[in-house]
């Protein structure tokens, strides 16, 4: 692992590093912010899942999380949305949608995109291997969230590792990829045609299939102009209902889909993680 | 005045706009979060000046200000750092400190800068003519702050204006363009050669002819590239304790130069200026 830069912050380390990734087969670069702690202590960590277009450093630099995890002695960590560098496939028109930037955070199975896309397997098990050996981290504390495409990253990820992760919540996340053109076009292209293979890559359908969690909190803004056409919270408020999937969908009036948008709850969302780290 | 954009964020308005500049003759782009209020309610005003290279965006996107805004009920106005657009002079070898994004927040008397470069006029007299008539704001109490190039133009704007500014403060600022090889350049080029025209600009100067505020706040981060070349607080501290002018100056162990320095301490900044502006 490289450092690529470190910057005092917060009373802690906002840092950004590299690594070449065995998964991936690419150079990785995530960012790690770990608060100022007492030698030998080690802490709690929240991932945090990127939506399409990002990179770790969107939420680096615009996600207003220090001040709470310093507040909390959490360390947040981002990864990148997919692989990258010469020869890592990309959508065949360059659309912002599939491809760089557009992960899923899946094992992709399709080519050419099985050789580099695995980002499930980076995000799930080679990077907190990574995190565990190079960070101060109680890997036995740990929380997910994620914004759109993150935020179905993290919620298939929490749901799928629920003894792993104490918290998971999400910002206006994709939460059904079988039923809307973002996740169809993305797992059409990286897993195939089959649907049945797409259910452990979609948060209703775990939940219909049994998959739970002690609780879920979703944030989702009424002025996202991805709400209806790609998000539908409401397929996952119905399937919670349905399986007994304690939820809290909090709708907010005129909010879009905008990192405006997710620094504003971040606070509630990492207090919310807090609680449940620290308990 | 045109909208550029506005997004909902910690319960308020975060817009960009843009409009005709009559003194620099130029578009120019800022930046304004206001708060929810009564109808009919007026808000305090801080502003903030940004430093070497950056636009109104900077700030917006990374200053961390809205929530302490938001708590406090303060407007925050993010104006550019210089005229831009077709047919204004630029420095000659495209250098980041002078010419565009680096205007110094002076009238200049130079040609071929003295048609554009007219950020002191801009920032003291038309932009917040054209705040008081736009926006919910109490322009009897307002505030300025800024960073590096910005934190020059806040010391320098608020001591000019006594009357005016009820909260002066400042991260990392040059506190001398006399001392300072940045400033030497940008005087030199805006202003011309006669060093007595400088002291107007030039917080130490102005201090030092008698200029007064009743206090100032100063944050400078001692891992600051800038800090011994360019920023040299140390001046500030002797010219304060000759005359006698307040000054806090708080030395930030291990802090840089970035916006990861200035969103650390934003939020005591702007309690610091709601303590003024709210008394």
């Amino acid at each position: 692992m490289d450092t690529v830069s470190t910057n005092r912050a917060f009373g802690g380390t906002q840092g950004v590093y590299k690594h070449v990734s065995t998964e991936t087969g690419t150079e990785m670069t995530f960012s790690v912010f770990v608060p100022d702690h007492a030698e030998g202590e080690i802490l709690p960590v929240v991932w945090y899942l990127s939506g399409l277009t990002c990179t770790h450093a969107n939420v680096t630099e615009k996600g207003e999380f220090r001040a709470h995890c310093a507040k909390h002695g959490l360390i947040f960590v981002a990864p990148d949305t997919s692989p990258r560098g010469e020869g890592v496939a990309d959508d065949a028109e360059g659309a912002y949608d599939f491809g760089l930037g557009a992960g899923f955070y899946v094992n992709a199975t399709e080519e050419p995109f099985a050789a580099n896309y695995r980002m499930q397997a980076y995000v799930e098990d080679e990077l907190p291997a990574l995190i565990a050996d190079q960070f101060p981290a109680d890997m036995s504390r740990q929380g997910i969230m994620g914004h759109s495409m993150g935020g179905h990253g993290a919620l298939t990820i929490g749901l799928r590792n629920a003894d792993r992760f104490k918290a998971v919540s999400a910002f206006a996340p994709i939460v059904s990829p079988l039923n809307c053109p973002w996740g169809e076009k993305a797992l059409t292209g990286y897993i195939g045609a089959d649907k049945s293979a797409w259910r452990q890559y979609d948060a209703c359908a775990l939940i219909e299939d049994g998959a739970r969690v002690p609780d879920l909190l979703v944030d989702q803004g009424t002025a996202d102009d991805f709400l209806e056409g790609q998000l539908k919270p409401e397929l996952l408020v119905e399937v919670c209902k349905e399986k007994d999937q304690p939820l809290t969908l909090r709708m907010q009036e005129g909010y879009d889909h905008s990192y405006y948008f997710i620094s504003t709850f971040m606070g509630e969302h990492l207090d919310w993680h807090a609680a449940r780290l620290k308990a």
